[in-house]
């Protein structure tokens, strides 16, 4: 058979399936399947090669649907190809299934979450710069969708893809015309993507995008280009079925069962061709040889270190044995202390400027190909990924976050550079590590736990230089907790963590003097939390509880403890009460609520039992 | 004396002062600030209109300096138009002082904290819109870093601001070269600017940012285009300092004494001028004669109806006798049922497209001209704007936020699209109201509050419809809380809201049939919660107190609680308790342990005292 008669054929059992699949889970997007039907079938069926019986193989091509909610047509390539079974798509949806409403990688294919739009490119930017790393051949292909180009993220991506000049990269935009609630603001005006695809640097094409012929042309095209390349494809949503093609009103709509029925006729029967025999298969290819030890060698330090300083040193020392550690920056590397790493291992670094998302969405890809990214910024700065990192979790990425320059403690650059909700952001995701080191001794040793951890997890560093609490190569394991004073007298116990470590040691001191005895600890490991030894000290200490962080009141280590403790002791939180401001920050400290005479106030008040 | 003379003699004075500050303060950006003395001069002292008695009036031109770290000399600018005293800037970064570090709205002249990349454009294009609106002529000037160019939002801002036909809106790059660590992407090559802007449908402009005649011309020309317009400006950082003058690693360093000393001397002596000669007065103009009423009248609900359903109608009615109103949507309008507003009043409804973060920052800057901009997108989304969000706190903006699709209630669309983070995000924001209605009427009563609250407010509706528990026209005060069920005999005090509530009642049901009464609290008020309300009901119902709440274990209604009770009572939180997936709401909220089944279990385990 012709291949491009082939190909059509495949496109339209792609379209039976996306509608009928979605008018059996009752809900979905057909129609926005329908737009893509051509793309695909060339896309799984000619264009990419990948081994089917293995989606980890280091040779496939890579795909990613940015547009998250086509779904159904992506699961339906998968069963043509015969990666699954035909059957199992009639449990798209079903709690049963991994054919998700969006695609998650409980699907094994699926390497990224999607659904959140305009990530997508970002994943792919970060996969084609880790198959360049690892001296693959293979190529990586986004779907993406018309109306999420509004995104600033994508334009992220496209600038980021065309500075590092990543070739293996290929965009495909399904120009249906249609959003969600009205058409987009191009329309299909194809010229608008056009230029600005081509101001951010990459080669264009436009085509029509239910045109196999055009379609497979576009990809050989783009095969021999030296920058990364789109492909604008002209597309009809609904594409096939009359009474929906190029309508507003059937965006995440399903056909009843009538409807479906008239859209079966339009279309015809079901084409008979074995789509299996026109998967290609990629020659054998090796694999980067990664050697991912863990165990680097500790540094001495003396005086006054700043927990991020450590941090660097550390991602220095790892990356000396593991060579499948990656560090990111987003022009803040003199301040997180990646320099470092970026002088000594030039190869492995990547300067994403300030563009945040475009960052975390690039260290889902690139964890995603089995290197372990560490992706630095000031905290205040990764609330600007949220969406990704939420989506890194929905990814179950091997991601490793650090936010430096956190709480009021940064002091005089005032509040848009303090990070005072990041724990809240970690903490919400189940299953993220959250470690918080208060020494340079500490910083290390939470970073090994953090990369011998396989997930996500995210590490909380200091502005300032503090003083030394531990030793050279201590451990800090994920879920532990160190305690730092204590007697057999203890009227309270305090927790804290990072700077105000400091202020309650401080505290304990001057207590000590009023003959006012506490325990004092140190709860590096913010999420999980040493429930059981908080629990235990906490009994050991009157039922008496102060927690103090550098951090708003909510999400934090008051939350943490509260939650640890579930009603077994009394607590008092402190934290930054209120929308901060410029200052030193031992004046902002005091002002906002967490210095060592608070602590002081609130154990006397707890020991005095006047709540 | 000479205009252009005059203008020249203004930015010396501005860099002798910039650089003085810094030093004095001991922390700060000077070479940033030395690169747009010129631009700053021309633009207050010629370019701009402005009231210098009155920063609100409605005839001012309008300034944000979204490369925020740039403090110091728009400190410097309102000293020299006689704003602000000369001998306030050298208290600049203390904490007894509006001169913080980055601008905030401590300084009456800033209507939009910065600092945070890459957001001041989209503050801007807010403003610029709000001017349209409001019948003004005044003009919205940006000034903008080239670094933060690499933020996807400035290119979202961008391209909504071309789509609005923004020509009131002028935005001025100061292309300084470098970055905080190293150079930028794009260094001194102005075309890729050029291209990037043009390309979004911008006018633009490239000059020597020293220039003085030159800039002059620019900001003419830009008053006569008919687009929003870009000055790309190229500049020396550090310039008119030889020593500092585009060197890489002087970002955010100030000069020590003896360099300040030595800079001075080659500056010369401060330029003796009066610049306050130079401001341009605007001619008196009309407020938009806000009529702000908040009473709006209420719907009769029958049967099953989605809150967000009654949100739309809320928003419609609102609009109809308060005109000060203004919607925004990201394409979602027919879910989160803004749609309505959109059809009956399209003057004060806006298309921003799939674009949050944008949506957002456009949000602060309507605020800062007098709207009230209430900005629905799904939950999920809205941690696209986390950072946005997290200024418009700052910016102590008047913004009202509408999540919608909370939770995993949403169902087979799987985890990307639900919000399951919101509350932690609002709740960690101090002074943010957070309102989570569970029926119809507590939806509009709540809309009521939020509008009425001057301020930050957060608004959680639901994809399914759900029981009327209420009745038309009820209040639902912030802070308050509603006990649904309740006897003598109460063993332990559930405490639910959206959704779970309608689960709190089953359990309810099926607990009496055990004889085991409990009581029931609607916490619609998730912040402030109604704490002393909590407390005393739970004193009354055995100290025994279940909270159960579709959003993860941290940050959201759980953490309330047990914020609120502080130690007081024994706490079992139901919440979502891992990543989830695609299912029936009916068995996600089964499996994730937030059903009825599961809060009797809860309830049953408090009883028997086995926690």
């Amino acid at each position: 058979m012709d291949k491009k008669e082939a190909l059509k054929k495949i496109a339209k059992r792609l379209r039976i399936y996306s509608l009928k699949m979605t008018t059996e889970a009752g809900s979905g997007h057909p129609t926005t399947c329908l737009s893509m039907a051509e793309l695909i079938a060339c896309l799984f069926f000619d264009e990419m090669k990948y081994n089917v019986k293995n989606p980890y193989d280091w040779a496939n091509d890579e795909f990613v649907l940015s547009k998250g909610h086509a779904a159904p047509i992506l699961w339906a390539a998968y069963a043509e190809a015969g990666i699954i079974q035909k059957k199992e798509l009639m449990n798209l949806r079903k709690i049963s299934s991994t054919l998700e409403g969006h695609p998650t990688p409980r699907m094994k294919w699926v390497k990224a979450a999607t659904g959140s739009l305009g990530q997508g490119l970002s994943v792919g930017v970060g996969m084609a710069l880790a198959m360049k790393l690892g001296k693959s051949s293979a190529r990586v292909y986004v779907m993406m969708g018309d109306g999420e180009c509004a995104e600033g993220a994508v334009w992220e991506a496209a600038n980021t893809a065309s500075y590092l000049k990543l070739d293996n990269l290929c965009a495909i935009v399904d120009v249906n015309r249609l959003g969600q609630s009205e058409a987009t603001m191009h329309g299909h005006d194809m010229s608008s993507y056009e230029k600005k695809f081509r101001a951010f640097g990459w080669d264009v094409m436009k085509i029509d995008g239910h045109d196999v012929g055009q379609i497979l042309k576009a990809f050989e095209n783009a095969r021999l280009s030296d920058k990364p390349t789109v492909i604008l494809a002209k597309t009809t949503k609904g594409k096939g079925v009359s009474f929906i093609e190029d309508k507003n009103g059937w965006h995440g709509k399903p056909l009843k069962e009538n409807d479906l029925k008239i859209a079966l006729d339009e279309l015809g029967a079901m084409p008979e061709i074995d789509s299996r025999k026109y998967v290609k298969t990629p020659e054998k290819a090796n694999d980067p040889g990664f050697i991912k030890r863990f165990s680097f060698k500790k540094n001495i330090y003396e005086g006054k270190v700043p927990t991020r300083r450590a941090y660097g040193n550390a991602l220095l020392n790892l990356g000396k044995i593991n060579n499948a550690v990656i560090s990111l920056d987003g022009d803040v590397k003199n301040s997180t202390y990646s320099e470092d790493f970026f002088k000594k291992y030039p190869e492995r670094s990547f300067q994403i400027y300030i563009a945040e998302q475009n960052m975390v969405g690039m260290g889902i890809g690139i964890a995603a190909k089995g290197f372990i990214p560490f992706i630095a910024t000031f905290a205040a700065f990764l609330s600007r990924a949220h969406d990704q990192i939420r989506m890194a979790a929905y990814s179950f990425s091997n991601l490793k976050l650090v936010g430096s320059h956190v709480g009021i403690s940064i002091g005089a650059d005032g509040p848009s550079q303090m990070g005072l909700e990041d724990l809240g952001i970690f903490r919400a995701i189940p299953g993220c590590v959250v470690l918080y080191p208060c020494d340079a001794y500490s910083s290390e040793g939470c970073v090994e736990s953090m990369v011998r951890y396989k997930g996500l997890a995210y590490l909380r560093t200091t502005r300032p230089a503090t003083p030394l609490l531990y030793s050279k190569g201590e451990k800090f394991p994920i879920g532990g907790s160190k305690v730092l004073r204590k007697s057999e007298n203890d009227k309270a116990l305090i927790i804290a963590a990072g700077i105000t470590v400091f202020e309650a040691l401080k505290a304990y001191e001057d207590l000590k003097d009023e003959n006012i005895m506490v325990s004092v600890m140190d709860a590096y490991s913010i999420q999980p939390i040493d429930k059981e030894n908080i629990i235990r000290s906490a009994e050991a200490s009157g039922r008496k509880v102060i927690t103090v962080e550098d951090h708003y009141p909510h999400g934090g280590l008051g939350d943490a403890v509260a939650s640890a403790l579930g009603g077994k002791a009394d607590i008092i939180s402190l934290a930054v009460s209120n929308l901060p401001r410029s200052g030193k920050p031992e004046e902002l400290m005091d002002k906002y609520g967490i210095s060592a005479d608070h602590i002081k106030k609130a154990v006397r008040k707890a020991v005095n039992g006047k709540w």
